[in-house]
Order: structure tokens, then C-alpha cells, then sequence
């Protein structure tokens, strides 16, 4: 058990403790998924729970959407380490009032989410409750995993997509507006880049990591299990549209999207690939050096920067 | 995907409605777990949500009990089908005030029930919520799956341990009493009948399945699966101490025992040295014939029986 790549923040000091305390009963990676060997075969394996009130309000979503998105978000775990999803389980929390058809919506967004990425629904638990829970545990088999903790001193840091959609639309919503389609999207609809985790992985990539929690701290994370600092400049993370500030980027969890590190002298290669390949964005944001943590960067100089700026959960 | 071995109530036609809508996104075999194969791996996986206010109310059990009965429930169902237990996942929602201590002592208790049958706590989810929150998933290896459908006209049933201990501790805490001491035990600290179920899958079992949802509805779902009556004789069925009659030991989920089918011809040899292998009690209370549902009888007459006397999920 190695506690200490987990970065900083109150959510990560609660789960130290926790796993300090069970010694030898766990066995804890510090990763996206726990890496585990059944057998004859390494799995990936990795649970994610959603709590109306805590991750989404009502009315923000549609039924059909809060299933896909539980399972995106899942799902997302397996594309972080480069596993192969296979199968997922669905633990329900549902008001009596919840008609039948609600409960079929959202698990035909679960099964669409697990299709889109080869995998399919194993199985579940319905239970009662006052608040909607989702709580889904995807599985995947794994050929060779990437870890946060891979990343060499001068590795080049790329991520897919663009940032702020969520967060934008998380606002508009709490300003009582309907957010704009584009950044509704971005939240209601994230894709787990399961296909392009796979392709990376056979091309090299020394760490990988999803975005969940915000680009700065979960690339805190990929720093703090690689030992060493990463540097990012601020002018080259592509904003999603109608994402108003580099700040809004920065800020944004929910993202679903990997931030990957490439040795620098096959990395600008693997990127032109990457973009013909899936006709998607691929960005270079920076670049690994020695030290630890992460060191925003504008033109060149040093900007202040406060890890704490991700989603909290506590 | 087979859904006609589902059992009746409320909660299995709602996942039977589920289970339709996805078509070929889900894979389900109506077991206590999903069985399913992962390269060359069977592993047999489940989840099982527990909710304050649903499953349990404040006050009742100790922070301890409560990640040790949820860890409890989900092993259980991997003993249903004769699964060794690999590892446990556990996805918590928390609310703010919730010390951290309570946390630790929360995952002491699963880890201490998963560690009791050779299993590992391999991560989870730790997020906010009003009330506690507890859906445990666990992932056992199946060398050969004792399913609910084995079972065939003339096999005798047994089960283990004695039943009303959880039914009889819920009506002392509903009434403001404090429970007698065993009966509280068998709510706050059940036991899964792992090592039993491995032993009795290697001497011929047929069929089986855990009773969390009570004696007779559980004892319905397995004579759907298998398409055969179960006989039972009450005067038979094993009261727990402190159980004042049958239909308490009838009514009363939450009761992680096995009900065992097992071929005429062996099942009183292996009752007896299953007793004395696990100095346990294992008891006859019926056999199968040939027709469909549970005859509940007393000295050879039938009783009248609802089915839904179970634990009502919905």
C-alpha cells in the first residue's frame, strides 16, 4: 500500500486515513481504478456515486441523462488507466414517487453510455431512498495499465478536448438560466475516451489521468504519483465555447476528458496521429520537470495558482 | 437474458421492466450475482445498497456494525453462488458532520468481514449526502456456480443456521426497546456463509441461494428458477432464540443463511458431516415436487401463505 501520490485537499487526507487504518486489508493503487489480478486476468475495477443535491439538482437533467452521465463518469475511471471496459452495476436509490418509466430511462442511459465503449449491464441493486443515489461500478480487463505515477521528468503533457463546459453550465443553471446547448452538453453528456485511452496507450504514453475533479488538481494528482512538477501554460488550455475565462477551465471538475504525458521525443508525432486519427482536439498544455506539484505558467512566467480550485467533496 | 425465474412482488417486476427495456445492453441471468466472464476469468459480481431510513435508522448500530452488516449482505450473495470472495469496493455518501473517526470505524467493519472470508478491500467513492449512504460491490472468482435453478423434482432442502433473529431486534427497536442481545447480533453482525457454501457446491449441492429477503420469498424465487414446487414444513423451520413464532422466522429478512438443495439419495450424509465439519446447525425443512411456488405445510396439512411477506423493497 503506498499512500503517499495521492495529492493535497480535505477529500484525500479523509481517504489516507481511512486506508492507514485498514493496513493490510486493502490493497490501494492510488489510482483512477484499483488494478487488481483474479486469477489469470488484471481488472480494472472502479465505483462512482452520484447524490442528488451533491452532483446535480433536480431538474437539471433529464432522467435518460442522469443515467448516461453516472455511467460516463464511471466509465471514464476504466479510459484513465487504458482498461477495456466489459461489464456494469447500477445501485439505485429511488423515491417511491420515481413511476417505473423514470427507472427505465435512466438505466437506458447507463446501458447506452456502457454500450458506446463495448461494455454491457451486469446487473444492479434497486433500494429506496429521499434523495436519488446512482451509484455505478464499472469493470474492465486490462492488457497494460497507465498510470498517474509514469510521467518522467521532461514528458510533454497533452490533453483531449476543451474545459469550462460544465462549470458554465453548473452557473447558468444556478442563476436560474438554461444553460447554452453547447455547455449543457458538455455536462449532461460526457464521452468516456475509452478508444482514444487504448490508442495512447499503444503509442507510448508514460501517465494518464481523467479530469474529474478539474484540470490543476487532478494534474496535482498525476504530479504528486509521478514525482514530479508539472508546468503548465495557461494560454494553450483550449477553453470550451461560451467558457468566458482561462479561470472558468481551470475550475471546471466534471471534465471527462484524459490528460496524458508523452515522451517529448515521439510526443508532437503521436499528436498529429492522435488528430487524424479521431478528428478530435489535442492540445499541448505543457510540459514535466523536476520538483513537484504543478506551476501555472503565462507567456513564460509564473502565475499564482491554488490547488484547492477543483471540485471539494468535503 | 432470462427473466421468467424471477420470483413475484413489487421490486422483481420492476427490474423486470428494466431488465426488457435494455435488450442486448444487459446481460442477466437472475442469480444473486451476475456471472459472467471476463477473458478467461468467471467472476461472479454484485452490489447491495443500504440506505438510512430504508435499512436501517439512526441509533440503531454502531458506526462498526453498520460497514460490517453492509459488507455482510454483499458477500453473502457471493456464497449464494458458491463464489470465493476476491475483493469489496464501497461507495459511501457522508454527510459533512460526519467525524472522520466514524469513517475509519465504518471501513474497519467491512474490511474485518471481507478479511473473514479472504477478501480485500480494493477502493470505493466517498462523497456527501444528507443521510448515510452504503452500496457495497464485490467481486468473487467461480470455479463452478451453484445457481438458484439447479434445483430438481425430489431434492431435499435444507438451510443453515435459525430464523426471527433480525425481524424480532427491528420490532425491539421500533417498539424503543433495546434488543436482547443474540437477536441484535444477528441484525448487526451476520456472518456469510462462504467456507459452507464452497463445501457444500463440492458435495453435490443442486441449487441455492441466500435468504436476505426472507425465508419463504427467497425460498419462491428459487422454486421459479428451478421450475419445481418447494414443500416446507413449518414446524421444521429453525426459530432463533428470542423468535416467538413461525411467521416471525418466516417474515423476517435480512437472514444471510442458505437455503441448500441438495439430491435424495446423499443429502442426509452430507447433512451429518456438514454438521459436524462446521458445528453448526443445518436443517431439513422440505423438499421439491413437481409444480411451481412454495406449499408451506404444518404436520402434512397445507397452510395459507402470501408470498409477499418478505421484505418489501417497494
Amino acid at each position: 500500500m503506498n499512500l503517499s501520490p495521492l495529492g493535497t485537499g480535505p477529500e484525500f487526507d479523509k481517504i489516507r486515513r481511512i486506508w492507514q487504518a485498514l493496513c493490510d486489508r486493502a490493497a490501494f493503487g492510488g489510482d483512477d481504478c484499483a488494478i487488481v489480478q483474479v486469477g489469470k486476468e488484471t481488472l480494472a475495477i472502479s465505483t462512482d456515486m452520484a447524490v442528488e443535491g451533491t452532483h446535480f439538482q433536480p431538474g437539471w437533467l433529464t432522467q435518460y441523462e442522469l443515467g448516461w452521465r453516472a455511467g460516463a463518469a464511471a466509465l471514464s475511471d476504466l479510459a484513465a488507466v487504458a482498461a477495456t471496459p466489459r461489464g456494469v452495476l447500477v445501485s439505485l436509490g429511488l423515491s417511491r414517487e420515481w413511476p417505473d418509466e423514470f427507472v427505465t430511462e435512466l438505466m437506458e442511459g447507463v446501458a447506452d453510455v456502457a454500450q458506446s465503449v463495448g461494455a454491457v449491464v451486469w446487473g444492479g441493486d434497486v433500494v429506496r431512498s429521499d434523495r436519488l443515489v446512482i451509484d455505478v461500478t464499472v469493470v474492465g480487463s486490462v492488457e497494460r495499465a497507465v498510470l498517474r505515477s509514469g510521467a518522467a521528468v521532461g514528458d510533454i503533457l497533452w490533453v483531449t478536448g476543451s474545459f469550462g463546459g460544465p462549470l458554465t453550465a453548473i452557473r447558468a443553471w444556478e442563476s436560474r438560466r438554461e444553460p447554452e446547448r453547447a455547455a449543457r452538453e458538455r455536462f449532461a453528456h460526457p464521452e468516456p475516451r475509452v478508444a482514444q485511452a487504448l490508442w495512447l496507450r499503444d503509442r507510448g504514453a508514460t501517465a494518464m489521468i481523467d479530469l474529474s475533479d478539474g484540470l490543476l488538481p487532478d494534474t496535482g494528482q498525476l504530479a504528486a504519483a509521478s514525482g514530479v512538477q508539472c508546468v503548465i501554460n495557461q494560454e494553450s488550455i483550449p477553453k470550451h465555447p461560451f467558457t468566458e475565462d482561462h479561470a472558468t477551465a481551470l475550475l471546471s471538475g466534471e471534465e471527462f476528458e484524459l490528460l496524458v504525458a508523452l515522451p517529448h521525443e515521439t510526443a508532437a508525432d503521436v499528436a498529429a496521429k492522435f488528430e487524424q486519427e479521431f478528428a478530435r482536439e489535442f492540445t499541448r498544455i505543457g510540459h514535466t520537470e523536476s520538483g513537484s506539484g504543478v506551476s501555472l505558467q503565462l507567456n513564460g512566467a509564473p502565475l499564482e495558482l491554488s490547488l484547492s480550485m477543483g471540485y471539494r467533496h468535503f
